[in-house]
Protein backbone atom coordinates (compact mmCIF):
# COMPACT_ATOMS: atom_id res chain seq x y z
CA UNK A 1 0.00 0.00 0.00
CA UNK A 2 1.35 3.39 -1.01
CA UNK A 3 1.04 5.96 1.77
CA UNK A 4 1.00 9.72 1.74
CA UNK A 5 4.45 9.25 2.91
CA UNK A 6 5.86 7.16 -0.12
CA UNK A 7 4.04 9.33 -2.31
CA UNK A 8 5.36 12.27 -1.77
CA UNK A 9 8.66 11.24 -1.27
CA UNK A 10 8.10 9.92 -5.24
CA UNK A 11 6.83 13.33 -6.10
CA UNK A 12 10.08 15.00 -4.77
CA UNK A 13 12.05 12.35 -6.93
CA UNK A 14 10.31 13.21 -10.11
CA UNK A 15 10.60 16.76 -10.07
CA UNK A 16 14.48 15.57 -10.11
CA UNK A 17 14.33 13.74 -12.38
CA UNK A 18 11.88 16.30 -15.10
CA UNK A 19 13.98 19.38 -13.79
CA UNK A 20 17.62 18.59 -12.02
CA UNK A 21 20.72 20.15 -13.46
CA UNK A 22 21.96 16.98 -14.50
CA UNK A 23 19.83 17.28 -17.37
CA UNK A 24 21.36 20.31 -18.95
CA UNK A 25 22.76 20.32 -22.23
CA UNK A 26 26.12 22.00 -20.88
CA UNK A 27 26.57 19.02 -18.37
CA UNK A 28 26.81 17.05 -21.37
CA UNK A 29 29.50 18.99 -22.62
CA UNK A 30 31.72 19.43 -19.60
CA UNK A 31 31.43 15.52 -18.64
CA UNK A 32 31.60 14.98 -22.37
CA UNK A 33 35.26 16.63 -22.91
CA UNK A 34 33.69 19.45 -25.45
CA UNK A 35 34.45 22.56 -22.84
CA UNK A 36 37.10 24.46 -24.01
CA UNK A 37 39.20 25.56 -21.19
CA UNK A 38 37.93 29.10 -21.04
CA UNK A 39 34.20 27.27 -21.26
CA UNK A 40 35.40 25.20 -18.06
CA UNK A 41 37.09 28.31 -15.99
CA UNK A 42 33.70 30.22 -16.70
CA UNK A 43 32.21 27.65 -15.36
CA UNK A 44 34.30 27.24 -11.98
CA UNK A 45 34.23 30.88 -11.83
CA UNK A 46 30.15 30.83 -11.83
CA UNK A 47 29.54 28.08 -10.11
CA UNK A 48 32.29 29.60 -7.13
CA UNK A 49 29.76 32.27 -6.29
CA UNK A 50 26.89 29.88 -5.52
CA UNK A 51 29.40 27.18 -2.95
CA UNK A 52 30.40 30.88 -1.63
CA UNK A 53 27.08 31.53 -0.60
CA UNK A 54 25.96 28.06 0.39
CA UNK A 55 26.94 28.72 4.25
CA UNK A 56 25.34 31.95 4.35
CA UNK A 57 22.37 30.19 3.10
CA UNK A 58 22.80 27.61 5.78
CA UNK A 59 23.58 30.50 8.42
CA UNK A 60 20.48 32.41 7.38
CA UNK A 61 18.14 28.96 7.66
CA UNK A 62 19.71 28.66 11.10
CA UNK A 63 19.07 31.98 12.57
CA UNK A 64 15.50 30.98 12.44
CA UNK A 65 15.48 28.26 14.01
CA UNK A 66 14.47 28.41 17.64
CA UNK A 67 15.24 24.26 18.35
CA UNK A 68 18.99 23.88 19.49
CA UNK A 69 18.57 20.42 18.01
CA UNK A 70 17.84 21.61 15.00
CA UNK A 71 20.32 24.00 14.22
CA UNK A 72 22.82 21.51 15.61
CA UNK A 73 21.94 19.21 13.12
CA UNK A 74 21.99 21.83 10.77
CA UNK A 75 25.62 23.45 11.93
CA UNK A 76 27.83 20.52 10.08
CA UNK A 77 26.89 21.78 6.73
CA UNK A 78 28.78 25.24 7.60
CA UNK A 79 31.21 23.24 8.52
CA UNK A 80 31.42 20.85 5.06
CA UNK A 81 31.62 24.29 3.17
CA UNK A 82 34.21 26.48 5.50
CA UNK A 83 36.47 24.36 6.98
CA UNK A 84 37.18 22.98 10.32
CA UNK A 85 40.34 22.09 12.59
CA UNK A 86 40.84 18.83 10.52
CA UNK A 87 38.98 19.96 6.81
CA UNK A 88 40.06 22.40 5.00
CA UNK A 89 36.72 22.83 3.62
CA UNK A 90 34.74 22.70 0.03
CA UNK A 91 34.96 26.23 -0.38
CA UNK A 92 39.02 26.06 -0.55
CA UNK A 93 38.78 22.52 -2.30
CA UNK A 94 36.73 24.89 -5.11
CA UNK A 95 39.46 27.61 -5.11
CA UNK A 96 42.20 24.03 -5.44
CA UNK A 97 40.34 23.34 -8.58
CA UNK A 98 40.23 26.62 -9.91
CA UNK A 99 43.95 27.00 -9.42
CA UNK A 100 44.12 23.33 -11.57
CA UNK A 101 42.32 25.19 -14.29
CA UNK A 102 44.85 27.69 -14.56
CA UNK A 103 42.77 30.50 -12.46
CA UNK A 104 44.21 32.92 -9.95
CA UNK A 105 42.37 31.80 -6.97
CA UNK A 106 42.27 34.95 -4.99
CA UNK A 107 40.51 36.16 -8.45
CA UNK A 108 37.87 33.64 -8.29
CA UNK A 109 37.58 34.31 -4.57
CA UNK A 110 36.75 38.23 -5.33
CA UNK A 111 33.56 37.11 -7.15
CA UNK A 112 34.34 39.99 -9.71
CA UNK A 113 33.61 38.76 -12.77
CA UNK A 114 30.54 36.39 -12.13
CA UNK A 115 27.83 36.49 -13.78
CA UNK A 116 24.88 38.76 -12.85
CA UNK A 117 22.49 36.16 -13.88
CA UNK A 118 24.44 33.88 -11.69
CA UNK A 119 24.42 36.36 -8.59
CA UNK A 120 20.25 37.12 -9.27
CA UNK A 121 19.78 33.48 -9.38
CA UNK A 122 22.01 32.77 -6.28
CA UNK A 123 21.02 35.31 -4.12
CA UNK A 124 17.51 34.76 -4.93
CA UNK A 125 17.90 31.44 -2.90
CA UNK A 126 19.27 33.21 0.17
CA UNK A 127 16.87 35.33 0.12
CA UNK A 128 14.32 32.62 0.10
CA UNK A 129 15.58 30.70 2.93
CA UNK A 130 16.05 34.03 5.02
CA UNK A 131 12.12 34.51 3.76
CA UNK A 132 10.30 31.64 3.28
CA UNK A 133 9.36 28.85 6.04
CA UNK A 134 11.19 26.21 7.07
CA UNK A 135 9.54 23.56 5.39
CA UNK A 136 10.27 25.41 2.38
CA UNK A 137 13.71 26.20 3.34
CA UNK A 138 14.58 22.45 3.74
CA UNK A 139 12.97 21.37 0.97
CA UNK A 140 14.94 23.58 -1.40
CA UNK A 141 17.91 21.57 0.03
CA UNK A 142 16.26 18.60 -1.43
CA UNK A 143 18.40 19.08 -5.10
CA UNK A 144 21.22 17.19 -2.92
CA UNK A 145 18.66 14.25 -3.46
CA UNK A 146 20.32 14.23 -7.48
CA UNK A 147 23.52 15.31 -6.69
CA UNK A 148 25.35 11.90 -5.91
CA UNK A 149 24.90 11.03 -9.65
CA UNK A 150 26.22 14.30 -11.25
CA UNK A 151 29.39 14.24 -8.63
CA UNK A 152 29.88 11.02 -9.47
CA UNK A 153 29.65 11.20 -13.59
CA UNK A 154 31.44 14.83 -13.07
CA UNK A 155 34.40 13.02 -11.35
CA UNK A 156 34.52 10.01 -14.27
CA UNK A 157 33.93 12.52 -16.86
CA UNK A 158 36.56 15.46 -15.82
CA UNK A 159 39.62 12.69 -15.28
CA UNK A 160 38.73 11.07 -18.51
CA UNK A 161 38.86 14.25 -20.66
CA UNK A 162 40.92 17.31 -19.18
CA UNK A 163 44.41 17.09 -18.16
CA UNK A 164 43.55 19.46 -15.15
CA UNK A 165 41.80 16.63 -13.63
CA UNK A 166 43.48 14.54 -10.80
CA UNK A 167 42.40 13.33 -7.03
CA UNK A 168 43.55 17.45 -5.29
CA UNK A 169 41.21 18.99 -8.13
CA UNK A 170 38.52 16.85 -7.59
CA UNK A 171 38.40 16.63 -4.24
CA UNK A 172 35.54 19.38 -3.99
CA UNK A 173 33.61 16.52 -5.65
CA UNK A 174 34.84 13.61 -3.92
CA UNK A 175 33.62 14.92 -0.43
CA UNK A 176 30.40 16.09 -1.74
CA UNK A 177 29.57 12.20 -2.38
CA UNK A 178 30.31 11.26 1.38
CA UNK A 179 29.22 14.37 2.77
CA UNK A 180 25.78 15.01 0.78
CA UNK A 181 24.14 11.58 1.56
CA UNK A 182 23.91 12.33 5.40
CA UNK A 183 22.52 15.82 4.95
CA UNK A 184 19.73 14.76 2.49
CA UNK A 185 19.01 11.85 4.90
CA UNK A 186 18.12 14.09 7.72
CA UNK A 187 16.50 16.66 5.21
CA UNK A 188 14.10 14.46 3.47
CA UNK A 189 13.33 13.08 6.60
CA UNK A 190 12.72 16.04 7.71
CA UNK A 191 10.09 17.27 4.97
CA UNK A 192 8.20 13.98 4.72
CA UNK A 193 7.88 14.44 9.00
CA UNK A 194 6.62 18.21 8.59
CA UNK A 195 4.72 18.50 5.31
CA UNK A 196 1.31 16.81 6.82
CA UNK A 197 -1.02 18.64 4.96
CA UNK A 198 -1.85 18.54 1.08
CA UNK A 199 -1.12 22.47 1.47
CA UNK A 200 2.64 22.16 2.58
CA UNK A 201 3.54 18.99 0.66
CA UNK A 202 2.44 21.84 -2.34
CA UNK A 203 4.54 24.29 -0.60
CA UNK A 204 7.51 22.17 -0.43
CA UNK A 205 7.14 20.74 -3.67
CA UNK A 206 7.25 24.76 -5.42
CA UNK A 207 9.85 25.09 -3.20
CA UNK A 208 12.45 21.99 -4.78
CA UNK A 209 11.05 23.20 -8.26
CA UNK A 210 12.14 26.76 -7.46
CA UNK A 211 15.88 25.25 -6.61
CA UNK A 212 15.47 23.97 -9.58
CA UNK A 213 15.48 27.05 -11.16
CA UNK A 214 17.84 28.56 -9.79
CA UNK A 215 20.19 25.78 -10.58
CA UNK A 216 19.27 25.25 -14.42
CA UNK A 217 19.13 29.25 -14.69
CA UNK A 218 22.62 29.38 -13.77
CA UNK A 219 24.15 27.09 -16.75
CA UNK A 220 21.20 28.90 -19.07
CA UNK A 221 23.37 31.88 -18.43
CA UNK A 222 26.40 30.09 -18.12
CA UNK A 223 25.44 28.86 -21.71
CA UNK A 224 24.65 31.85 -23.45
CA UNK A 225 27.44 34.04 -22.35
CA UNK A 226 30.84 31.11 -23.04
CA UNK A 227 29.14 28.48 -25.57
CA UNK A 228 27.51 29.50 -28.68
CA UNK A 229 26.52 32.03 -29.28
CA UNK A 230 29.00 33.64 -27.06
CA UNK A 231 27.90 36.86 -25.55
CA UNK A 232 29.57 38.20 -22.33
CA UNK A 233 27.62 40.69 -20.90
CA UNK A 234 29.15 44.12 -19.35
CA UNK A 235 31.38 43.77 -16.48
CA UNK A 236 31.70 39.50 -16.72
CA UNK A 237 34.89 37.77 -17.05
CA UNK A 238 36.84 38.02 -20.18
CA UNK A 239 38.52 34.55 -21.08
CA UNK A 240 42.70 35.53 -20.90
CA UNK A 241 42.51 37.25 -17.61
CA UNK A 242 41.79 36.56 -14.09
CA UNK A 243 45.00 34.05 -14.49
CA UNK A 244 47.09 32.53 -12.40
CA UNK A 245 50.42 33.94 -12.36
CA UNK A 246 52.53 31.25 -13.76
CA UNK A 247 50.21 30.98 -17.08
CA UNK A 248 49.96 34.52 -17.16
CA UNK A 249 54.10 35.15 -17.17
CA UNK B 1 50.67 58.95 23.24
CA UNK B 2 47.22 57.96 22.95
CA UNK B 3 46.01 56.87 19.39
CA UNK B 4 43.05 56.92 17.91
CA UNK B 5 42.92 52.85 18.64
CA UNK B 6 43.66 53.61 22.22
CA UNK B 7 41.27 56.53 22.77
CA UNK B 8 38.29 54.48 20.81
CA UNK B 9 38.76 51.58 23.15
CA UNK B 10 38.74 53.56 25.93
CA UNK B 11 35.54 55.16 24.77
CA UNK B 12 33.86 51.50 24.50
CA UNK B 13 34.88 50.48 28.17
CA UNK B 14 33.34 53.98 29.38
CA UNK B 15 30.23 52.86 27.98
CA UNK B 16 30.38 49.72 30.00
CA UNK B 17 31.38 51.65 32.87
CA UNK B 18 28.19 53.70 32.66
CA UNK B 19 25.47 51.47 31.34
CA UNK B 20 26.34 47.56 31.83
CA UNK B 21 23.25 45.60 33.52
CA UNK B 22 26.10 45.07 36.77
CA UNK B 23 24.71 48.67 37.31
CA UNK B 24 21.35 47.49 37.56
CA UNK B 25 19.72 47.12 41.29
CA UNK B 26 18.28 43.64 39.86
CA UNK B 27 21.38 42.05 40.15
CA UNK B 28 22.51 43.49 43.89
CA UNK B 29 19.56 41.63 44.85
CA UNK B 30 19.98 38.61 43.04
CA UNK B 31 23.89 38.54 44.03
CA UNK B 32 23.53 39.58 47.63
CA UNK B 33 20.71 36.90 48.27
CA UNK B 34 17.88 39.39 48.49
CA UNK B 35 15.78 37.40 45.99
CA UNK B 36 13.09 35.45 46.55
CA UNK B 37 13.04 31.58 45.22
CA UNK B 38 9.98 33.33 42.50
CA UNK B 39 11.96 36.17 41.68
CA UNK B 40 14.95 33.83 40.98
CA UNK B 41 12.70 31.90 38.75
CA UNK B 42 11.50 34.91 37.06
CA UNK B 43 14.87 35.47 36.33
CA UNK B 44 15.72 32.67 34.91
CA UNK B 45 12.82 32.36 33.02
CA UNK B 46 13.22 35.36 31.48
CA UNK B 47 16.90 35.01 30.60
CA UNK B 48 16.21 31.51 28.74
CA UNK B 49 15.09 33.68 26.72
CA UNK B 50 17.78 35.74 25.78
CA UNK B 51 20.05 32.09 25.93
CA UNK B 52 17.72 31.11 23.27
CA UNK B 53 18.30 33.57 21.10
CA UNK B 54 21.50 34.07 21.05
CA UNK B 55 22.95 31.38 18.37
CA UNK B 56 20.05 32.70 16.07
CA UNK B 57 21.64 35.71 16.75
CA UNK B 58 25.30 34.59 15.86
CA UNK B 59 23.83 32.83 12.70
CA UNK B 60 22.40 36.10 11.69
CA UNK B 61 25.42 37.65 11.51
CA UNK B 62 26.76 34.89 9.98
CA UNK B 63 24.48 34.66 6.90
CA UNK B 64 25.29 37.86 6.13
CA UNK B 65 29.40 37.11 5.98
CA UNK B 66 31.14 36.38 2.96
CA UNK B 67 34.58 35.89 4.00
CA UNK B 68 34.61 31.91 5.05
CA UNK B 69 37.15 32.91 7.98
CA UNK B 70 35.15 35.43 9.76
CA UNK B 71 32.27 32.94 9.44
CA UNK B 72 34.18 30.53 10.98
CA UNK B 73 35.79 32.46 13.71
CA UNK B 74 32.14 33.31 14.81
CA UNK B 75 30.98 29.47 14.47
CA UNK B 76 32.21 28.85 17.85
CA UNK B 77 29.76 31.14 19.34
CA UNK B 78 26.97 28.95 17.88
CA UNK B 79 28.86 25.67 19.19
CA UNK B 80 29.39 27.46 22.67
CA UNK B 81 25.43 27.66 22.73
CA UNK B 82 23.82 24.63 21.21
CA UNK B 83 27.15 22.52 22.02
CA UNK B 84 28.96 19.73 20.23
CA UNK B 85 29.53 16.19 20.77
CA UNK B 86 32.01 17.35 23.76
CA UNK B 87 30.06 20.19 25.38
CA UNK B 88 26.28 20.01 26.48
CA UNK B 89 26.50 23.52 25.62
CA UNK B 90 25.03 26.82 27.09
CA UNK B 91 21.76 26.40 26.65
CA UNK B 92 21.09 23.30 28.03
CA UNK B 93 23.62 24.20 31.29
CA UNK B 94 21.30 26.84 31.80
CA UNK B 95 18.48 24.75 31.91
CA UNK B 96 20.18 22.75 34.72
CA UNK B 97 20.10 26.25 36.64
CA UNK B 98 16.62 26.11 35.56
CA UNK B 99 16.25 22.61 37.02
CA UNK B 100 18.16 23.46 40.12
CA UNK B 101 15.92 26.41 41.24
CA UNK B 102 12.59 24.00 41.17
CA UNK B 103 11.67 25.08 37.45
CA UNK B 104 10.49 22.29 34.72
CA UNK B 105 12.94 22.58 32.43
CA UNK B 106 10.19 21.79 29.25
CA UNK B 107 8.74 24.64 30.30
CA UNK B 108 11.38 26.95 30.60
CA UNK B 109 12.28 26.05 27.08
CA UNK B 110 8.65 26.20 25.63
CA UNK B 111 9.22 30.14 26.02
CA UNK B 112 5.82 29.94 27.72
CA UNK B 113 5.12 32.90 30.55
CA UNK B 114 8.28 35.07 29.46
CA UNK B 115 7.68 38.73 29.62
CA UNK B 116 6.75 40.60 26.32
CA UNK B 117 8.90 43.70 27.63
CA UNK B 118 11.67 40.45 27.03
CA UNK B 119 11.13 39.46 24.20
CA UNK B 120 10.63 42.43 22.43
CA UNK B 121 13.78 43.87 23.73
CA UNK B 122 15.78 40.57 22.75
CA UNK B 123 14.01 40.26 19.59
CA UNK B 124 15.00 43.65 18.69
CA UNK B 125 18.61 42.70 18.99
CA UNK B 126 18.59 39.90 16.34
CA UNK B 127 16.85 42.23 14.04
CA UNK B 128 19.80 44.58 14.86
CA UNK B 129 22.49 41.67 13.81
CA UNK B 130 20.22 40.84 11.01
CA UNK B 131 19.84 44.41 9.55
CA UNK B 132 22.55 47.01 10.20
CA UNK B 133 25.73 46.89 9.31
CA UNK B 134 28.76 43.69 10.38
CA UNK B 135 30.75 46.39 12.41
CA UNK B 136 27.36 47.46 14.18
CA UNK B 137 26.70 43.89 15.37
CA UNK B 138 30.57 43.45 16.03
CA UNK B 139 30.23 46.47 18.26
CA UNK B 140 26.83 45.48 19.70
CA UNK B 141 28.34 42.06 20.78
CA UNK B 142 31.32 43.35 22.92
CA UNK B 143 29.51 44.32 26.41
CA UNK B 144 31.21 40.51 26.42
CA UNK B 145 33.98 42.69 27.78
CA UNK B 146 31.75 43.44 30.85
CA UNK B 147 30.77 39.99 31.25
CA UNK B 148 33.35 38.13 33.74
CA UNK B 149 33.10 40.46 36.54
CA UNK B 150 29.20 40.03 36.71
CA UNK B 151 30.01 36.09 36.02
CA UNK B 152 32.24 36.29 38.75
CA UNK B 153 30.38 38.38 41.10
CA UNK B 154 27.25 36.20 40.12
CA UNK B 155 28.79 32.87 41.43
CA UNK B 156 29.65 34.39 44.79
CA UNK B 157 26.86 35.78 45.14
CA UNK B 158 24.82 32.72 44.43
CA UNK B 159 26.93 30.08 45.66
CA UNK B 160 27.22 32.12 49.05
CA UNK B 161 23.44 32.85 49.55
CA UNK B 162 21.14 30.41 47.57
CA UNK B 163 21.08 26.46 48.39
CA UNK B 164 20.22 26.16 45.00
CA UNK B 165 23.82 27.13 44.11
CA UNK B 166 26.08 24.27 42.98
CA UNK B 167 28.78 23.90 41.02
CA UNK B 168 25.76 21.76 38.63
CA UNK B 169 23.93 24.66 38.77
CA UNK B 170 26.73 27.57 38.35
CA UNK B 171 28.05 25.14 35.20
CA UNK B 172 26.60 27.88 32.84
CA UNK B 173 28.45 30.91 34.28
CA UNK B 174 31.41 28.82 34.72
CA UNK B 175 32.20 28.20 31.27
CA UNK B 176 31.12 31.83 30.44
CA UNK B 177 34.10 32.72 32.25
CA UNK B 178 36.15 30.61 29.42
CA UNK B 179 34.66 31.17 26.81
CA UNK B 180 33.55 34.86 26.94
CA UNK B 181 37.27 36.41 26.96
CA UNK B 182 38.16 34.17 23.66
CA UNK B 183 34.93 35.61 21.79
CA UNK B 184 35.17 39.30 23.27
CA UNK B 185 39.44 39.24 21.85
CA UNK B 186 37.87 38.76 18.76
CA UNK B 187 35.27 40.99 18.52
CA UNK B 188 37.06 43.72 19.83
CA UNK B 189 39.95 43.49 17.99
CA UNK B 190 37.88 43.27 14.63
CA UNK B 191 35.73 46.35 15.48
CA UNK B 192 39.21 48.23 16.23
CA UNK B 193 40.33 47.18 12.86
CA UNK B 194 37.34 48.26 11.00
CA UNK B 195 36.39 51.43 13.06
CA UNK B 196 38.92 53.51 10.99
CA UNK B 197 36.86 56.82 10.91
CA UNK B 198 35.16 58.68 13.07
CA UNK B 199 31.77 57.95 11.32
CA UNK B 200 32.12 54.49 12.00
CA UNK B 201 33.27 54.64 15.43
CA UNK B 202 30.36 56.74 16.63
CA UNK B 203 28.14 53.82 14.69
CA UNK B 204 30.18 51.03 16.51
CA UNK B 205 29.58 53.27 19.69
CA UNK B 206 26.02 53.59 19.35
CA UNK B 207 25.41 50.07 18.85
CA UNK B 208 27.19 49.21 22.46
CA UNK B 209 24.91 51.63 23.64
CA UNK B 210 21.68 49.94 21.93
CA UNK B 211 22.87 46.70 23.29
CA UNK B 212 23.53 47.86 26.82
CA UNK B 213 19.52 49.13 26.63
CA UNK B 214 18.80 45.54 25.70
CA UNK B 215 20.07 44.02 28.69
CA UNK B 216 18.87 46.88 30.95
CA UNK B 217 15.27 46.76 29.97
CA UNK B 218 15.29 43.28 30.65
CA UNK B 219 15.78 43.65 34.38
CA UNK B 220 13.44 46.58 34.36
CA UNK B 221 10.99 44.64 32.78
CA UNK B 222 11.92 41.71 35.79
CA UNK B 223 11.85 44.53 38.73
CA UNK B 224 8.39 45.96 37.04
CA UNK B 225 6.55 42.56 37.25
CA UNK B 226 8.21 40.29 40.16
CA UNK B 227 9.89 42.97 42.70
CA UNK B 228 8.08 45.72 43.65
CA UNK B 229 5.48 47.09 43.83
CA UNK B 230 5.18 43.50 41.20
CA UNK B 231 2.29 43.78 38.37
CA UNK B 232 3.08 40.64 36.49
CA UNK B 233 1.47 41.65 32.43
CA UNK B 234 -1.25 39.49 31.65
CA UNK B 235 -0.03 35.89 29.98
CA UNK B 236 3.67 36.15 32.02
CA UNK B 237 4.64 33.66 34.58
CA UNK B 238 2.94 33.25 37.61
CA UNK B 239 4.74 31.92 41.12
CA UNK B 240 3.57 28.64 41.61
CA UNK B 241 3.55 27.42 38.04
CA UNK B 242 6.00 25.93 35.79
CA UNK B 243 7.45 23.96 38.24
CA UNK B 244 9.22 20.57 38.03
CA UNK B 245 7.74 17.34 38.84
CA UNK B 246 9.22 16.76 42.31
CA UNK B 247 8.19 20.07 43.64
CA UNK B 248 4.60 20.62 42.43
CA UNK B 249 3.58 16.46 42.94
Amino acid sequence: MTTDRDAFEARLRQIGAERYHDLHPFHDRLHGGDCTPDQVRAWVINRYYYQHSIPMKDAAFMSRVEDPALRRAWRSRIEDHDGTAENEGGIRRWLRLAEAVGLDPDYVASCEGVLPATKFAVDAYVRFVREKTLLEAVAASLTELFAPKIHANRIKGLLANYDFADDSSMAYFQNRLKEAPKDVAFGLAWVLDHADTDEKRDMAAQALIFKTDVLWSQLDALWGAYVAPARIPPGAWQPGTGLSLQRAS
